[in-house]
């Protein structure tokens, strides 16, 4: 009879997006609708030791306070910024302070809720198929172009982590021979150097550098956004340095798409803010290095924002439940 | 009665391998041993309407000449050289000389067995993972050095295919800013330009122009075999040569790696023969440009021989019966 009553009641999953200074967590209902979303802050000292007793506080309060039952939580869903294997280990989170262990195990062991957990951008690209820029899609690339560039593979709508969690890694394919400056990965010429929102700025300050020409940005302290607001008005400089970073996100678009020849490529991040200007940017330069046979690749903006996270890790619990 | 009697009757499995020239068709049984392998010509006239036709005579007339019946078939796999649609169409075979039509529903309907196919460079990926190189390993890359460049990539187990059938076309991953000569795709700086037994003959040339000194090779028309025989034997510009060809090989496999961070990179296809050198000449520029987190990436070298193709396309049909 109890049983029975319980079924009754209103089922939930928590999707937790574990990020290097706060953790968002959200409660969402079986059909992915937001029931409620909140932050805590990431504690990262003593080596991240109450990062994830937190988020199981967290989560263990909010049932409380909501009079939410075990039987009715279908499980907690977390990203975290790191390489993860298939058994919920996290081999490294520089960002928490973390060394290798089974963070789907302990996280379990603190909330006595079914736990599944995976590679931060990887779940927000999952995220972004869910209930985002690529719904409706099956295989898809999710490119996010922010402080660095990361990326997450989509499957048959499955997460594609590749051998020991580095698949999807794209900020660190090689695209430039002729880079002097050093990447943060130690390589010379990563696609990071150019995409990233300081790539954007690298570009910028070079294109500057070489010419005698008025720019409004000359002299000044200015962000991505500046660039791409200063090449909308007409800006000569800013749009050549623009154009140079489509060359660059093109190129090395076309060279994971002609390994993977994902249906759709969602540009998530801050740089997608500047929006639909960013297609125009890439696709000449994707279609001239692509393989023809995945010239027809569409493009798309994300849509979910910073709740990119929190979704993708809520439907890595719903698979696994419909997988059962 | 009749269906007990036959259930204890040997299971069988049909593998085809349609080239240009000639169908390979191998009868395994369910463990995978070679029964018999048999090869057809291919008659590409008339638009390669006779190819299909004359497969499924062969294996009719094979289960007739050894007393096979129906029930003792679980299907035939097939790898055709084209890009392949989930549902079995073929968008495009040229050498075949066919343009877009679904090939499973086809074949099914000549040889009322069912039927199971892909395009024949992930199916021969396919075949080496189950029985080769790649063999104990759940995240694959096949590379095919020949006189182009092909690739399949195996994702726990099963082929990735892509949005629309040409994931793994790594021989057109654009890895060369300079060239000037066009490739066969249209593009120019392709990965196949420098790593086919004709990309490596290229190298050769350029090495040889750009030189005056000895070299065994000059003025003599030699293969790409040849090239690997005089460096063996110490010969200076051909050991350049290869050098150049291992940091373009490297440098292409890289960026794959970083994308879909195999386990393992299987090297199949003419070029192969060379043997481990082969990986003396890739590792340095392959661990220069990949992402630190697949460096750990292993080698080796296909072990199927032109029978990779049957053996895949067996294994197509056997998983798709497990699966059920």
């Amino acid at each position: 009879m109890e049983n029975q009553s319980s079924n009754l009641l209103e089922q939930y999953v928590f999707g937790v997006d574990i990020g290097g200074t706060t953790v968002k967590i959200g409660l969402l209902d079986m059909d992915g609708h937001k029931v409620e979303v909140w932050e805590i802050p990431t504690r990262t000292e003593d080596e991240g030791k109450n990062v994830l007793p937190d988020i199981a506080e967290a989560i263990r309060k909010k049932m409380e306070e909501r009079g939410i039952k075990d039987s009715q939580v279908v499980g907690v869903g977390a990203g975290a910024p790191g390489p993860f294997g298939d058994d919920g280990t996290i081999f490294k989170a520089v960002n928490l302070g973390w060394s290798e262990f089974n963070m789907k195990n302990e996280l379990h062991d603190l909330v006595k809720i079914p736990v599944k957990c995976g590679n931060d951008a990887n779940v927000a690209a999952l995220g972004e198929y869910w209930m985002g820029g690529g719904q409706g899609y099956k295989d898809m690339l999710m490119v996010t172009l922010g402080t660095g560039v990361g990326g997450g593979i989509i499957h048959k709508g499955k997460i594609f982590n590749g051998a020991n969690g580095a698949a999807g890694e794209i900020g660190h394919i090689h695209i430039n021979d002729e880079e002097t400056l050093v990447c943060g990965c130690g390589k010379k010429g990563c696609l990071e150097q150019y995409a990233s929102a300081t790539g954007a700025n690298l570009l910028m300050s070079r294109v500057l550098e070489a010419s005698d020409e008025e720019c409004v940005l000359r002299g000044k302290d200015y962000t991505c956004r500046d660039i791409f607001d200063a090449a909308k008005k007409g800006d000569k400089l800013a749009n050549e340095a623009l154009a140079q970073y489509g060359e660059y996100l093109g190129k090395g678009l076309a060279m994971i798409a002609s390994t993977v020849n994902p249906e759709i490529i969602v540009f998530g991040g801050g740089v997608s803010k500047a929006g639909d200007i960013l297609f125009d940017l890439v696709r000449p330069s994707f279609e001239k290095y692509v393989f023809p046979g995945a010239k027809r690749t569409k493009f798309a903006l994300a849509k979910l924002g910073n709740d990119a996270g929190i979704f993708g890790a809520a439907k890595l619990v719903l698979d696994a439940v419909a997988e059962k």
